[in-house]
Formats: C-alpha cells, structure tokens, sequence
C-alpha cells in the first residue's frame, strides 16, 4: 500500500484522481490539495464522495507532502509544478504532473506557446513523457513524469502506428478535435456557464492552441522528422470526452488490411487500446469513464487520404486514467490495476 | 463463481446488468438474451464493451437457460417473466425478475393498472419484493424477486422512515418524480428521439402512472394502513437518474433533530443510503453510476409540512444495480461486491 | 416610435428584451445599459446580434436616461432600480422593473424575504403587478410596472382559474416548478457551470424560495384570503422553460368539463394563454421563444386532488416578454406587437 | 398573397417551413402534407402550433396540390419529388425540392451516390441550384429549385471566396463538419434516441457522405476545374445547428486584410452572410432559429493553410429558410420577407 498526495484535488482532474485511486487496491490518499478550499470537507465540494471521503482540504505545500507520500500528483495550472518542486522532493517520492509543465522538451518552445517563464528547466530533459503505450519503459524509472495533455493523448495514439510505418506524409497532417466541457475546468468563467456551451458548437485557439507544440514533437519523435499540423480543438455541449478527426495524405496505395496490420502491430497487447472493427467510427460514450481508446480509420480511395479517428474520455485517459497508469508502471503495480471501469452508456 | 443469464440484455436495464456483472467477482455471464438481436454480436450492439464480452445474443429460452444457469436476471417488458416462469425452472435456479409482474400482491390491481392478464399468479405470493434496504432477510431466501421499479425504489426510501415513524400523514402525501430518458427504454419511438427530448421537460402518465399502486403498496406497508398518494413522473433531458420531491403534512410539530433521527434510525448502517447534511439537496449527478441512495429533508414551519427527496441512478439502484444486490443477498455475497462504484461527477 | 432603454442590458433578461424590441414596430432602443461591460460594443458581448445592433454598452445613469426615453426597462438585481428611481423620472418616463422591487405590497415582507432595505418604499403603493391577463387595465394607466416574476407568472396563471372559482382549497396548494438555467442568471459563478448543470436535476431553495410571498400575495388576491403554498423550484439542465405541476385538493366533485369551463371563462379571448386539449401535458418545448403560456390540468378522482400545469419560456413571458407586453399595454400598442414570435420547435 | 402547400410538412425540416410561412405576411399555407399522419390535426404532431394551425394533415398528391397553390416545397426523402413531378405541374406553379433529386446536374453521379434510379432526370438541367447568395438572378426566374442541402449550403458560403479568387488550392481542401441531430430527421430509428445521441460525439458516412458530390459540384463552379475534397460531418449533441471549419493550402503569402477584402467582395452586401470580426470564430448559437450564416477564417503562416470556418442553423438557412429566401426570390418579395427572425440566445 503506498500513499499519495494530489495538489490540486478540486478541479475536474484532480477529483477524477480521487475517484479512481478510492478504488485502486494499493493507493490510500493522504492529501487532497486544493488551495481554493483549504480546511473545507472535500466531500462538501464534491459531493459525490459523501461518505466515501473524510477529509479536509490542505494547503499546496509539496515539500511537507514529499515527506509523507510516495507519489504526488499535480493537477494544477501551468507553472505552479515547475515553480514547486526540487530535488530534494524528487529524492523523497515520485512526482506525476497533469500540467504541462515538462511536457516541451525545448524550453523556449515551453515559453513561447504558454507565454510564461520555466521556473525548473534543470528537470525537463529528467522528466519521461507519460504517454503509456509508447515510453512504457522509461516510464518505469522515472522519478517525474510529464502527463500527456488530453489533446496530444488522443492525436497522438490515433496517428502514432501510421506515421511510425511511414504510410502517411507529415507535411499533410490536419486534426480536428472535438472536446467535452469538463475540458475546460471547474473555474467559474462566463464561457462555460451552463447557457453559454449548450446547444452549440464552436472551435477555439484556431491555429494557436498550447497543444499545437505537444503532439508535433511526439508526432516528431515517432517519424524521425520534424512536423507542423494544423490542430483546430471545437468545444462540444458534452460533460466529458475528446474525439480526434484526424487527416493526411497517404504515401503510397495502401489496402484496408495493411493499414489494420499497422494499428495491430502497435496495439494489439495494449489493454487499452482498442482498434474498433471495419467501418465502425469511435465514439465518445463508448469509452466515458473508462480509459479506453477507440480508434479506427478509413481510407479514402478517391483523395488518397486516409482519415483516423480516435475517442478518449478526456478526464480518464486524458488525465487521471493516464496518470494513474503512470503510477502503476513506476510502482509495479498492475498496468490497469484500478482502471477496470467498463465504459458506462448511455 | 456462480454463473447468471440475462434475458432481455440489450434494453438499457440489461446493459446496465452486464455492465454490473462483468465486475462481480463471483458472477460469470452465460447469457445473453435479445429476441431482437439473436446471433449478433453482443458487443456490436452495445460498443461499450468491444473487446469486454465476445458473445452472440441468444434467443429467450427460459427453460433452457434454466439448466445452465444459477440465476436468471428478466429485464424485459410486462407480462414476459409471468408467461415464461415455471415450477420448474425456479427449482433449478433463481429469478430475479426487473419487469412489474410481481411486485403487486393483488393481481387485480395489477391487470387493472397494467391493462394485462397474469399468465402466472400462483408465483405471487412467494415473489420476495426486492427493495433490499427494507426486505434484507426475505431476500436471502427467495427463490423470484420482484426487483422493484426506478420511482418506487427512489419514492419509498425517500418516505419510508417518516412514515413508519408515525411523522407524516399517509393521506397527504404528494411525490412530483423526475427521470432521466434512459427509462423510456431503448424503442425506436418517436417520443425519445433526442429533438424531442432534449431542451424541454414535461409531466407524462399524470394520475395514472403504473408505478402508483406499487408505491401506495410499500408506503401501505410501512405504516400498517391503506395509502393513497399522487404520483406525477416528469421526462428530463439527460441519460440517467432519477429525482424524487414528496410533500407530506407532518403529524406533530418536530424538530429537525427528530426527523434526522428518524432517518438516521433505518439508514444509518445502510452502505448504500446517504442521509445528506443539513440543507444539502440531493441531486442525480452524485449518484450517477452508482447504487447510492441520496436522501434528505426541509421541515416548511410554515405549512407545517416536510419535503422529502431522494435521488438515485435509475439504472443502478432503479433497476441492474438493485437487482445485482439482491443476487448477492441471495447467494451468500458481500452485498456490495460489484457494487462500489463510486459516483461519477461530472 | 417611441424611445426605450434598458439598464442591465448584458443579462440573460436583458439580452431577451433586446432580441424582442428589435422586432417590434413602434420602439428604437436607445440606450444599452450594462455596469459591467461600459463602453464595450453591444454585439461583442451577444454575438448573435452581430450587424444587428451597432452600439455600446451604457452606464446605469437612469436620471440621465428618463431624459432621453419614453420607456426603462430595469433588469437588473433586486434593490438596483428601487436605488436609482425618482419622482422625477416617473414624471418623464415610465418604468418596467424586472427585479422584484416593487412586486410585494408589504414592505416588511420584502425585506425579510430579500433580505434588504427597501430604498424607495414610497413606489410600492402606486406600482402595478404587471401580470397582464389579470392587471390588464391597470396596467394601461401605470406609471411603474413591478415585472412579475417567472415562478410566479407560471404558478399564477396555471392556478388563479381555479382559485378564483373557488374550486380549489387555498390551504392545500403545493407547487413544484422546474426551470431551466437562464433563469440563475449569467454571473460566473461555479454552480452554474455547464459542467455543474448538465446531466442532473436537483431541487434548491426549499422551502426558502423568495418567488414565495410573490406567489401567494397573487393567489391570495384571487380567492381574497391569505394563502400559504409549499413552493419547490427544481433546476433543469436546459436553456429556456419553466414547467409548474401544482397539486390542490378540490372543494367538491368536479367534472373535466367544469373545470375545463373555469379555465375557458379567464383565458379563452387571451391569445398568450393556450388551454391545450384534454390529456395533453404542457412541455416547455412548445412555447419555447415564444409569449405563450401553456396551461392544463388533470382531475384524480381518487385522491379528490387536481393537478394543474403550465409552460412558459422563463425569458420570455417569465421575463421579457411580460415586459413589451407591459409596455404595449401602456402605450396602447397592439397587446401581441412584437410577441408574435412562434414557438421553435425541436 | 399566394398559396403555398408543402409535401412533408411533418418532417423538421416541413415543420420548419410552417413556422417561417406563418410569419411571412404575402403566403398563405393551404396544404399541410404527411403521408405519415393524414387525417390528423397538424397541431397535434406539432403541439407548438396549438391554435396557430387549424389544418389536418393531407396526403402527397402533387398533381392536385398544383391546382390550388402557387408553390410547392417538397420536404421529403430522396426520389419522392423526383417520382411526382411532371411538366404540367411546373407549368401551374412553382416547385422548391428540399431533397437532392435535383441538385447534383450529372445523373449518373446522383444515382451512383444515392444508390436509386433517378425518376425525372428531364428536369434535371431546367432545376436551378438555390444557394441564393451565389445563384440569385437564376433563381428569379426558375419554375424549379434544388435548394441545396445543409452541409453543402454551409460549407460552400465558408469556402467561395477563397476558391473564386484564387487564394487556395482546390485540391487540398478538407472539411470537417459537425452537425445537431435534427439533421438526422424525426425518423423512430434506434441511432437517434435520446440517450443515443445525447453526451457523445461521432464521425459518420466518413469519405462516403452523399453531399460529398454536391459540394465538389459548388466549389467545382466556383474555381472552373474539378474538385475533390474530403468531408466528414459529425453528430452532436444539440438540437439545430452545423458548423463547418475547412481546411486548404494558400496558393500564396496573404494578409488578413487581403483574405477579408475576398469575403468582403462576396458578402458585404449580403443581408444573411455575416463575416465576423477578427478572430472571433463562428459558434451555432448565434445564428440559431435564423437565416444567418456566420462565417470567418484565420491564416496559419505556420503551415500556409487557412483555416474558414462556418455556422448556420441547418433547418433555416440550411434547409426551410433558404427554401423560403428562394420563394422570395421566385415571387418578388423582399428576400429577407419571413426571414427577419433574430438569433435566440441563449
């Protein structure tokens, strides 16, 4: 049994941690951090816990955690993980970080796109992107992992085996995002008031989305070539999901069997991946509340393009799920200990 | 490991049970019956569980699924469990039934409110009426449960200790019902197309919705005397759950000490009953996913009344989930396994 | 033509009266009032009335304001308007306040429900309850016009026939009401988040609600008695819509045609007010954008109680609506000028 | 004042055509078409219509229909007008086909697309395609219209511009589309119920949508050479409203003000098109239950694509609202006639 402390446990992603480490066998939470609440029940502010959490909220202070958790899990805005942690914390737990803080290799790409500066580059190159079916290896040793975005989650899985085989250009990748609104987290904003995101859809951050840097440079890594896409996120009158319409040009005729083959290679053991079957289209409710990801494909003969699509529940998968996953490979526990929730719909 | 048939498994109610039973340890699903479906792939109907269940849909064979079965779940609409069951079939196994054929002890009653004959009456008065939290013991020795509706489940456990302690007046009670569509069911029908119900609310089945005499029954047997309530469902727009408002003139003048403690009397060990704080209003999302019970009150000094309200997910704790607990009364199991997932919010 | 401005121009009421002004004939707005959005052009806040309207927000100098208009419209909080009129402004300008400054007579009771001081209690006197089927001509020769309020508009008009006719019992008026989500208003606050709203139902103000008094001073002046009601609002995850389902016990045997008779003789020459066919529940669907009021009723013989229903469009006749309404009456314009506006529907 | 009928007036899109004609001050409705519900009062379908509509429903007899009106919309499913229509029809009155039987010129590619026998292909070179900002003069004097589909209409007006003036390559275009689900009919179909639909999000028809060929045909015209695309619509859930965001390669370095003087040069005139400002993005609800079409772009030097984007309420200007702008223009009303309805939002 080890234990773990969430700095940032009052937003979206932070409550799903909790949701998901009270059924995990081997996890007991210390901490629930939340600087908007402190001394406050957690289960007053979320209260769906009622009963099942009896515990108030701390102060963010991450050098008294390190000293009582193995693991520390910031779900946190930008910034706030680079401007806490230290060595000396890194020595004393493992640190799971839900921002984005050391997801960009390159700094000054960090800065550029986030328009903040980087208050602990020293940890970047340290730091092992927590794309689980990908670096599982690194995974395993590290003592701070950058979880992935929801976004780049998502992207990145559904194109990752294509470009990887080299059957689609990298020049020509467009996606197309979809996301629910739990996306957009629980600060009170006019633009995610309930009559503001019902009833409509709108695309937002067109061509300068913070994600935009995350998925080139995994998109980078799996081609071995530099890559600039265009990714257009939409908000969708939904609580929870992410879908990835994703195209590109295709580099040669392929048929629908070698295209499947090269999903298959890549994912065919990943537990959590399920390539769906011909001419079935991921959908989000198929995979909310579970960390699932269905992808699928289809080419299109006509354009030489081929189309690919992925679903995710951006608060699993695109957060918590992942992080969780994370924690389990850096301990040793079950890949999916505690991530057995079956998709729930409708 | 026992081993369970559904039939009736691809209406929302049977999904709802495999969902439940694939995370049972001690339950093995054998069968899946769909008259509809026969021969398809389960997990082509319902995607959720792609990769979870590799089984075709099989037909309704009763008697067949009898001999290799344990347990039999019925999610099916009226009259279906009463024209298959027989002496023989509940001396091989147990019938946990979720349609309404047995939950009204005067089959007058229920041909008059259900417009149908009863195809087998003489299973009546064995049938256990499975509200788990006030029948236990019944339960765990039944061999046909009567798995009772969503509102009744939501409406009597609202008003159960108040009225069982002598506080409310049988003959004012007054319940104003909410639910989500998923309890329409899954039929093609014009009414539950989304257009149709999403943005807007309404009152249906006023004055005669089927589920009144079945509540009037357990309020009836709560307090020893014949009971005569107003019941008016409403159809909301979202997927699940279910909100209940009862109005009731209150016998004495109480404190809200006493009525807490009234409630506090039949829930306080109930894992699955929350008794809310003082003031907190029950709502649906806390309980999504899950078997809990959310219940609370508000003493009107004023009018001398108490409003009661409940909320639960009508899936779960209306419907798969209650009926997964009364299989585990009646086997033997913890009564929460498979049970504990924790509500999802958002 | 005559001139119009709005001070709390950027609300959801606001907003609506905008929407509805524009249509109509006989008015030009000339003033958009709005604290928080000063000299902010109107259409960058509501991009839906982009090229529509060309012209910035406003203070809320109403002395200044009287000047230039024929008419204010106040939707603004409570206590706003009553802080801000003057003898001197009723002389030049009429006044539609949409808070509920002016709608309770006794001032004492205002200011226990509101929970403060009434700053001009020399108006209550002569300001007119604006529901304009009941107040039609006093409303013609106001000067002040207290807007009423949603929950009571929909409560008063579904009930008063029957109250009025004395074949409901005062005493035993229960009201449960169910809204959807403009009606809390477009301040950024956490619970209104759509994250918060969406996919849940939940009851709130029980017993506590200040719509109250409003609602019993309207059907206490209907049956010349005070009135006591039980009043529960229910938030809905929609937009738009109030449905109210009242229960009363009746006062002696009634047939659907008397009752039915009772509601023809107040509203058969009333062209918002739709008395809808036997059986046929309101859904606030069906009045959706539009004035219209949609009000039926069921008869349960079995309990000796009458359920009484009704639909409106909160922004609309809840809010907006009533307030062209109002100010058509004032100005002798057609009552319907500006209102003709047809239910969308889906 | 002339008199219209429509064939499948209880369809969304039919009913649609209803709320618009009944607000248009020179038409008359004298034939309410449904071969679903004949005999039976329209407003019994369309309970939003209760008392604005005294009309039964009739069957689909076009030949009759033609004595007595003079124009026909034909709301109906893929071949139904084309299996109808004859010269002595068009010779009595005015014919407007929400289907596509007429819109696409070359019959072989409808027939290939749509998978049925084309029934009237003699009409197909007389029918002028109704995108009324594009085909004006034409359309005054056409005897039949092909008024476009919702996809098309919206994808079309976002991309012309650039197309017509050269400032893309035809050949890269990509556009995702997203769409409410009224789109998709009130057919009782399984896909479309309530839970379904409501809290996800899904591609469908992916390279194989049938307005694919109508929309290469428009973009084709407006560049002088064939064009292949990709398109891909998506459901969502909400009730009206598509949004188009497409994507194309620059054919050269562009300003935002050389792009927006190419939107300016189509629309600036145009009384429905609104190209918004600067890096403000289009969302559905601000043109929803209206005849507007938002659009906007915005320029990635990044990778030299651009992104348009595009929203319309697909039952207005995306099927029953530009019917109606075609009628205008066919009988010589004020184009905008009936279509004046200001977006409602929230």
């Amino acid at each position: 049994m080890i234990k773990a402390g969430i700095i940032g446990a009052t937003g979206y992603a932070g409550n799903e941690i909790v949701r998901l480490l009270l059924g995990h066998k081997d996890v007991e939470i210390k901490w629930f951090g939340s600087r908007s609440y402190i001394d406050q029940q957690y289960a007053d502010i979320y209260q769906n816990f009622f009963r099942l959490v009896d515990a108030k909220c701390m102060d963010d202070n991450m050098a008294a955690l390190a000293d009582e958790v193995d693991v520390i899990f910031t779900a946190t805005p930008q910034g706030l993980c680079a401007s806490l942690i230290t060595e000396e914390i890194l020595s004393k737990c493992k640190v799971i970080d839900l921002s984005a803080d050391f997801r960009i290799k390159d700094v000054k790409k960090y800065e550029k796109w986030y328009g903040i500066e980087h208050k602990a580059p020293q940890f970047i190159e340290e730091a092992v992107y927590g794309l689980c079916e990908i670096n599982r290896e690194d995974i395993k040793n590290a003592r701070l992992i950058a979880n992935p975005g929801c976004y780049p989650t998502c992207s990145t899985l559904s194109i990752y085996p294509l470009l990887k085989e080299g059957l689609i250009d990298p020049n020509t990748i467009i996606i197309d995002a979809k996301s629910g609104t739990s996306g957009a987290g629980r600060g009170a904003k006019v633009p995610n008031l309930y009559c503001e995101v019902n009833e409509s859809i709108k695309a937002y951050g067109v061509a300068t989305h913070r994600h935009t840097p995350e998925i080139e440079d995994q998109l980078g890594y799996a081609c071995g070539q530099e890559v600039m896409i265009n990714f257009t996120p939409h908000l969708v009158p939904m609580n929870r999901g992410i879908l990835v319409t994703a195209y590109a040009s295709l580099t040669k005729d392929v048929t629908y069997e070698e295209v499947k083959a090269a999903y298959d290679k890549y994912y065919k053991d990943e537990f959590f991946v399920r390539v769906l079957n011909k001419d079935v289209c991921p959908q989000t409710r198929n995979v909310e509340g579970s960390n699932f990801v269905d992808v699928n494909f289809k080419i299109d003969p006509r354009t030489k393009r081929v189309i690919m699509m992925g679903a995710i529940d951006n608060l699993v998968k695109g957060a918590a799920g992942q992080a969780v996953q994370n924690m389990n490979l850096m301990f040793g526990f079950d890949e999916n200990e505690g991530l057995k929730q079956i998709p729930m719909c409708p």
